[in-house]
């Protein structure tokens, strides 16, 4: 046995103690690092070069957060419904609502441009890992080393764009331990090509959102041009024939946008137990009282309607990342993971010193957190004050004028020169404020708070001020003077004095707990985010040190491949499978007649009869998705794109933090029902046949 | 200066030190103590023993929880649309639904007979606490005593219902120390009058329940018959020909139910700082869930309704009582009114010995009553396992199944042989159950418990089972057999070997977790309940021998007389007057079109422009009043109606337990209204008449 085998050995060694984490079919892997052996292993494919440079090749980045594909030669892309909609809504005007109505370009000539649409092709990716840290030198201080480091990437990305004319990105992989130069094709002509009414698009509304059975076609499909004319593309998805069955091999290419699989065991306890309790019961009363407050006039329902949807789409949201970490199998797979990594790091003594308390400083981390939770929540959280506009205004002005007189790096974040811009900005938008939403969101801000700290509690009677919440906020909202845009820039330019002076009630009380309310933030940054950051970045070189590449990092918002099963599940006795069909879209329909989210246009309910309503419709999967991975293609073992990510059922929100298969699945629509669509209720062959390539 | 002076001056001291409570217009008087000091000192006016005698006669008890009144010499009976509505219910038939469309017997033949109603009219009430003290001996033990006088009361009330042949009650008033024997009139054939449509009488629905200003006719008239014939009735109140003015003094006289006045500073605290907010946390969550469960169909929508109502109505009333507990008005004032009591108890050695320690008993009881919230109202309290009806039921077969073999006085009270009966009629009730609605409660139930008590509590692990909330609902309803009447039958009749051989996943999980349910039930009934039992009868004779009769007793559901002014309020800069008009009611109409809640029928519709849009609709008052006063008249000096009582604004809810006027209001209907609405829109001149005496 020579010197090599015994390293090979050891290495298998220690890779069968510590164990690879047991991950079903989790992982949004790289493409410079696929999945090779798993999928070799479980469905006897292995993904060739060509393989994977011509999906890579097919796949785009639609704006900044969206994932879509090339579906022809010809420079058709097709993504989400939702992913397009910001593009239909720009295109939109009084006489006629893309969204609402949908678009059908019947010749290439009707294909209408996108004002402002930006469209990304990953064409190269290089590890620059070496050149980036070789900009670190002996000596220099964490600080000068992460300057250091962002000048050296500033100017790989700028030596690569002027050499390549690409559009070239540098993406820090586990925490720093990788980096690579993704190189993008970059199109700015994008033109709209296709998108139903948004009805169908989105059947089912907020009611279905994260459900599964679903019955969506939220599809949309736009075209990328150069000079004028359509792209002539090499790389594309070409139409799968035959469509996926239950228990095909899919994958999944996409840009899913931030995971955190890598947050300890105590960190998930905290969320479990602290952070997603406390927010569910903000979400619920805030969905009871804007409901209430949309029930008591149509002005109200359309005030509060973007907000209500935002509650809505949180409460379900973070009920389902609950229900995940309640499930004890996802809890003792992390606790087992965890474990394994933390024996093979305390089995090293250099990894031990330099890593081996980071799961403890975390657990201290939320511990703390646990302690401010209160007290930060309602006095610095995102739903403090019940989102009152006006509070955050007044809060703005008072710390601006507080921050500006030091020098910016010495101010608080969003005082900092860097963001002077955008802070102000934000101040003086001119975006209506409606006193009615804002004394109903006050009012019950402020009753949460106290209903949190207690009756007794000095800031609640401070802020209080004697009264009920409903008075309380009614005269902090009649009193103020804030939703004129000049009065905010009047007291912006006026400084400490003019805030000193001023008598605007709001600027008063913002002014009063300012103290306090940075003092509680001080220490959530101290004790926990600062505490958190640094135990991650130990954690991460870690993970990396004992497993290096085979476990793929955390999502960073670049192109992913997942793999996973077409596949049903069961809850309860109740089996639900993977496929609907458009004939359940229509039942569904009927059952909930009068119900607007469930409302069909009229070319679908006088189309019916021409529809095979057995066309599968939508289906669900295992594949490994997360935000950002709307529009992704779902293809199968040939490259063949045989459906479109647009969704996740409710159970798959935990992925966020850890993988289960157990019920989570990712939803997609199926191509035959774009194809049965196209043809039969919008008569777009022209699209179609392009797809099928006929 | 006499003896006799000196005892006059040394009581005026005595108060005066002690402090009569400052109770702005608070209190719901016995008729035999009525407010006249108070009367006579701020409005000059003085209730004569005959104004008192003729109002006192011309009250009704509807039923056995609403108030009503006699406003004809005929026999006509005023009370709500919402008291009357269980009479409407009874006569309504699959084709004409009376609450819905109204009814209004054009002539008196066409009165129609309810077929299970009650009315009661007080008629004497005498003093009996010296007959009831006596039956108490000395040496007895608590439990004797306590026997002997429930014995001396039944033998009163026999006596005197045999001497009168009236319906006698016995009142125990201040706690035990003031027994009233109170005499009725009761009358068995009442008849429908007439009733206005629902969407009328309820207008604004659960949006406008509670709130102020309001729209609403909720009116219905009944008549009493003697031997098939109208009564002929010397009381009666008549219809006053002006109506009521902002500023005027008005009384109002009905059976308020319950009220809880007495709770200490600590006890408020505590439904302050943890029941309120952890029952509005509730609340929110089971209005959500129940919401989206009903947008899911019509037929989820159409079963969910009644829970939904309750759970909505519930979260008015718990957000109006906690703001209210958040004024610090009302809390220091309890605060003073507490000190004064205690000082005077303090003051007096024997009244020290006896009562001095009862608000430090109801402190530890509120202390150990928070220590065991979250597993209380988790394991037994009402809306554990999320109110599932199959747990319920699995609950209490497993319990009987226990507890039946006991002698009866050992059982938990709902298996004692007095209560068995009615447990049986719940357990064996046919009610249909709806798996769906089940699942969707219980997951909703398992997952609120894991969020209050922590996903590691040995509970929650025992009730999940190693399942998410859903999955493990799905389980247990999935596989419940005990939605079957004779199943539940079977396994009562075979005692504890049936439930020990069931296989029934609710059986087995009410049976797990019967051990530790029965042990926080206990500890609450030691204590928190018995505490608080013992403690409030302590503070009740202390307020007794303190004040006397100066302070009218706690609302028993027995008549009584309140007074205030008509008064609008002042919500922040909003001033929110004391009358609505009917035009007001037509511009919300208007404004909320589409909102079912606020639509009209037909013949209010079309009878717009008959009607004089500024008659005053409803007003708003400061007299006290609480549940069960629905009904009540509002009567002038002179004794003459110009309201009906319906509700309270959602800030008068706290006078459960604190009497405030800062905002609080009782809300009426104005007779000015109801005439306008019965001669205009419903050609009611017949009723009309009568009541104006024309």
């Amino acid at each position: 046995m020579n010197k090599r085998s015994m390293t090979v050995l050891a290495l298998t060694a220690s890779f069968l103690l510590v164990g690879i984490p047991a991950r079903a079919e989790e992982g949004m892997y790289l493409f410079t690092n696929p999945p090779t052996k798993e999928l070799q292993k479980k469905y006897g494919f292995r993904p060739t070069a060509d393989w994977l440079e011509r999906v890579q090749k097919s796949c785009v980045r639609f704006g900044y957060g969206g994932s879509a594909s090339l579906v022809s030669p010809n420079g058709l892309v097709m993504t989400n419904h939702h992913v397009g909609r910001g593009q239909l809504q720009r295109l939109s005007t009084k006489d006629h609502d893309l969204i609402a109505d949908g678009f059908y370009a019947e010749t290439l000539a009707d294909e209408i441009k996108c004002p402002a649409a930006e469209v990304n092709i990953l064409w190269t990716i290089k590890d620059v890992t070496s050149q980036v840290k070789s900009a670190v030198k002996p000596g220099m201080s964490p600080a000068e080393a992460n300057k250091a480091q962002r000048e050296r990437i500033a100017d790989i990305e700028q030596k690569a764009e002027k050499d390549t004319g690409l559009n070239c990105d540098v993406v820090t992989l586990y925490h720093g331990a990788r980096y690579q130069l993704y190189s993008y094709k970059r199109y700015t002509d994008v033109r709209l090509v296709m998108a139903p009414e948004s009805s169908v698009a989105a059947f089912g509304g907020d009611t279905d959102n994260f459900e599964y059975p679903r019955y969506c076609l939220d599809m949309s499909f736009f075209r990328i041009y150069e000079n004028g004319k359509p792209i002539h593309n090499e790389y594309y998805l070409p139409w799968s024939a035959a469509g996926a069955r239950d228990g095909d091999l899919v994958l999944v290419t996409g840009h899913p946008g931030r995971t955190n699989r890598q947050y300890t065991f105590d960190h998930l306890k905290f969320l479990r137990d602290v952070s997603y309790p406390h927010y569910l019961s903000y979400l619920w009363r805030r969905e009871v009282q804007l409901l209430n407050f949309s029930e008591r006039s149509a002005e109200n329902a359309r005030i509060a309607s973007s907000y209500l949807l935002g509650v809505q789409n949180g409460r379900k949201a973070i009920t389902g990342m609950y229900a995940g970490l309640l499930d004890p199998a996802v809890m003792q797979k992390k606790q087992r993971e965890e474990r394994a990594l933390r024996t093979a790091v305390s089995n090293n003594p250099d990894w031990q010193a330099q890593w081996g308390d980071a799961w403890d400083e975390i657990a201290k981390a939320e511990k703390a957190h646990t302690a401010m939770y209160e007290d930060y929540s309602m006095l610095s959280g995102r739903g403090s004050f019940g989102g009152s506009r006006l509070f955050r205004i007044a809060r703005s002005l008072v710390r601006m004028a507080d921050e500006l007189p030091k020098p910016s790096a010495e101010r608080l974040p969003p005082y900092q020169d860097a963001s002077l811009d955008s802070t102000r900005l934000r101040l003086f938008s001119p975006a209506p404020i409606y006193p009615s939403l804002e004394i109903e969101s006050l009012t019950s801000g402020l009753s949460y708070m106290a209903e949190q700290l207690g009756g007794d509690d000095p800031m609640v009677t401070r802020v209080l001020a004697g009264k009920s919440p409903r008075e309380r906020a009614a005269e902090l909202v009649d009193g103020c003077t804030l939703a004129d845009v000049a009065t905010r820039r009047k007291l912006a330019e006026g400084g400490k004095a003019a805030i000193a002076a001023s008598q605007d009630p709001m600027i008063r009380l913002a002014y009063d707990i300012d103290p306090p309310a940075r003092a509680v933030q001080k220490r959530y940054e101290d004790e926990v985010e600062g505490v958190e950051r640094e135990a991650y970045d130990k954690i991460g070189s870690a993970r990396f040190a004992v497993y290096g590449e085979d476990i793929p990092p955390d999502a960073t918002g670049t192109l992913r491949l997942a793999y996973g099963t077409i596949s049903g599940y069961t809850e309860g006795t109740t089996n639900v499978p993977a496929f609907t069909t458009f004939g359940g879209m229509y039942e569904r329909h009927a059952d909930r007649k009068g119900n607007p989210a469930f409302s069909l246009p009229e070319n679908w309910l006088d189309g019916k009869s021409k529809l095979n309503l057995d066309t599968p419709f939508d289906f669900v999967c295992t594949a490994d998705v997360v935000g950002g991975n709307s529009g992704s293609p779902v293809i199968n073992a040939d490259g063949d794109v045989v459906g479109l990510v647009f969704d996740g059922n409710i159970e798959s929100l935990v992925w966020d933090t850890a993988y289960t298969d157990h019920v989570a699945r990712t939803v997609a629509v199926d191509t035959r029902a774009i194809i049965e669509a196209l043809r039969k209720i919008y008569h777009a062959d022209r699209l179609a046949n392009e797809m099928q390539g006929r």
